[in-house]
């Protein structure tokens, strides 16, 4: 059973290949089918690209595909083991996940992290129900932890500019203002894909926002492997100088995860860290890249964003054709 | 035209030849294609077996399909004739079933009781207005009375287990606690499954849980018709004894129809009417059976779902294999 | 690139290249192939009739489709340019847009009339930044200004009972009492079609509810080159008599735009604006149209709307027909 979790359950080789079937899908070189293939795709949160992409990625491939807003199309989902179900959650996850693994060979799962309890979000629960009780592939779609389809395609898009081969290349993941504390998928799996590559990673952010000690140990792990590394800073000028990709996001502090009004309160002196054309000129002509939906005029300035080195749009593209290597691995036949 | 409003418009072998024709399907022995027919599906209400499995059920098939929210991705609609539409209702029924005729070749509605006033429920208006109006096949998806594919799926799964000859199989139908009144189309259409095929149905129910007396009737005639019988209880020893499937479905009181509270008062007492270990020894093996979604530890304990027993994923894997039969029965070239 | 944003950007006889399509496919004597297309459906408000019309009508012809419900299923959009998003919209739409253009061949767009400023819901900001920002097709699903779909299957509709030639056909547009102040979309594209088409059109409605200005002008310079007509009263004898064609439509005051309470106020007088069989008893046995939704003993009598000269559900059904049209003129081959 394959399932598509966290790119660092892959080696850089098992990626590069990914990439290579994205690469050809993408050229329209190779159309593999998965007629008679069934995927379900269960969002838990809202999406564009994610549902857009996955949706149009299983009709391209010619397989079949269902797609449930969890809490709205269907019953409320209870997590909890051994919990007398008598308030107003409906269905158990594990009973859902058993139920969906008997129409899917595979499912996608967009899960969130809840910002109360890190804790708790840490341990990505839905996932994990999915993983132990559906008995079909689970592709994380973004989850509490990962979020490995975007940093897939962001890394074919670095590698469209770049060359293949990314070992050394002076990369910035930098922390960026937003008036809401998001999840940590996003930069934990930016960092997790540029270790794996070997990449020479500026991780710059102010006091309060580091990620997750474990998370953080697995990249210099990784790291240590590729022959990358991984420098932490807060200074614009260190973590920008030579730079040849820009990569802002936004995310919660563990130090006030939970509470959000203090973190907000805090907040109020970081509105500096947005990236502008003054940050982009300490680079080495870097080009920007986002995840996306970015907040402009917050995140990033528009001139920055509607700049020729912005490659966001290029990154959303390569969703499509990256997640069809994804699904023809997991679904496919075996060459 | 044909419909799938209730299993009681159809015969024992009627029923038995869809569910041979589904049992063909699963085992991949047969490919019917409904290429060029379109299928709408509008749910009044949450699914997820319901829609996971009609969407597949559909795509499988080679058929269009069409999934709509009514009141979410819809215009409300109006139900009552005659009146005045100067209210929050934008369309009459009527006229979206017309419309909805016009672009399907049948059309699956999901509309549950509203659970204020019997008598209006018991007509089941949405799906009357779509029989009467759409001049499409109707398939119900679960209305206020009925729920027929669902009891399809569990004949089926029966069947795999028991052999295709059920007459004189005792059966156990029993009320469950829940902390809401739910509706009784599960109830209804197994009670009338079940005389169909000429079980021995046991129909346990604490005082007040009786199912309509139309209901009750038509049963009793199905029976005598097939050489089952129903025997109505209230004492689990009764009702248990030497069953060979438990099947417990939790629903609301005709008694307190649309007093929710009184209900609710009332049902403090029955908490006892749980399915445990303890209940399944009664039974001569009996295999335990649920339509789903199921709270736990309230309607079924941990242990008895999560046992060997259970046969609740397989009714819902069923779920797909029968309704491919119902649609292509339906939709399909006459043999 | 080619658009369908409102009717008057084609001429008469594209239109008429449109319907004859439209009319082949109705017949089942062309069946098109839109097989490796991509059509994305964005709807920032309910729909019945155009989602299902939209979704069939592309998976009729083999294509892709993704629907999507914007706000719900997406993150809210920003549409001001320059603007700090630091409020409660996650995206802005030229964002959106250009994602979504990656994804799409063709994008299908619904976004009524927010109601409180005319000079704003004017633009049509929404399909504008499409159009400017997607680099696809974009197809009107009824904006602000148009809903060219709803009146190029009315005008086949027309020709259906008519003939091609509907130069000089009394049509009669009259405005209809209801409840809330409607978007005029409806009144704008179907005097635009009549207008292109050479119609005698009587465009009734009590004082205050006129078209916006370069919607009339526009009309009568379209209706100055095909040789049609166009006169305005609010006298009923004289806008129903000897009409071929009566269709009814509610929409708002530009007087009272943004004032609905005053609006309410004013229309306590207007409850005779509605179609009934006296008014159809002036005309010269003329057919009934309406683009539905439409609230039955407030817009019409439930006699006109179920009497036989009602052509409302054919209308709806050219929908599909006329939609596989222009879906075939804009994504298809040229030939």
């Amino acid at each position: 059973m394959k399932h598509f979790i966290t790119v660092s359950d892959y080696t850089q080789q098992e990626l590069n290949m990914l990439i290579s079937r994205a690469s050809e899908m993408k050229a329209k070189r190779a159309q593999p089918s998965l007629k008679g293939k069934n995927l379900v795709l269960l969002f838990f949160n809202s999406s564009l690209r994610t549902r857009t992409s996955f949706e149009l990625a299983m009709q391209q491939l010619e397989g079949n595909v269902v797609t449930l807003n969890a809490g709205g199309d269907t019953w409320k989902l209870e997590i909890e083991e051994g919990v007398v179900m008598d308030g107003d959650k409906a269905e158990h996850i594990k009973d859902a996940a058993r139920v969906l693994g008997r129409y899917a060979d595979a499912i996608g799962i967009r899960a969130f992290a809840k910002g109360n309890d890190w804790e708790e979000d840490k341990k990505d629960p839905i996932i994990d129900a999915f993983v132990r009780y559906s008995g079909a592939s689970v592709i994380n779609m973004e989850s509490s932890l990962y979020h490995p389809n975007q940093v897939l395609a962001d890394i074919m898009t670095i590698q469209e500019r770049y060359g293949k081969n990314l070992r050394g290349l002076p990369v910035t993941l930098t922390w960026a203002n937003h008036p809401n504390p998001l999840p940590m998928a996003v930069p934990n799996s930016f960092l997790l894909a540029c270790a794996i590559f070997g990449m020479d990673i500026r991780f710059v952010r102010p006091s309060g926002y580091d990620l997750d000690e474990d998370i953080m140990n697995r990249a210099h792990e990784l790291a240590g492997e590729s022959g990358g590394t991984i420098s932490v800073t807060d200074d614009f000028k260190e973590g920008f100088r030579g730079s040849k990709v820009v990569y802002p996001k936004s995310w919660g502090s563990l130090r006030f995860y939970g509470k959000k009004d203090e973190e907000r309160e805090y907040r109020k002196g970081l509105g500096r860290w947005m990236v502008d054309e003054e940050k982009m000129k300490l680079t080495d002509g870097a080009v920007f890249m986002h995840c996306l939906p970015v907040r402009r005029g917050v995140v990033v300035t528009d001139s920055v964003l509607d700049s020729e080195r912005c490659l966001t749009y290029e990154e959303a593209e390569n969703r499509l054709h990256a997640q069809k290597a994804v699904l023809t691995h997991i679904l496919g036949e075996a060459p």
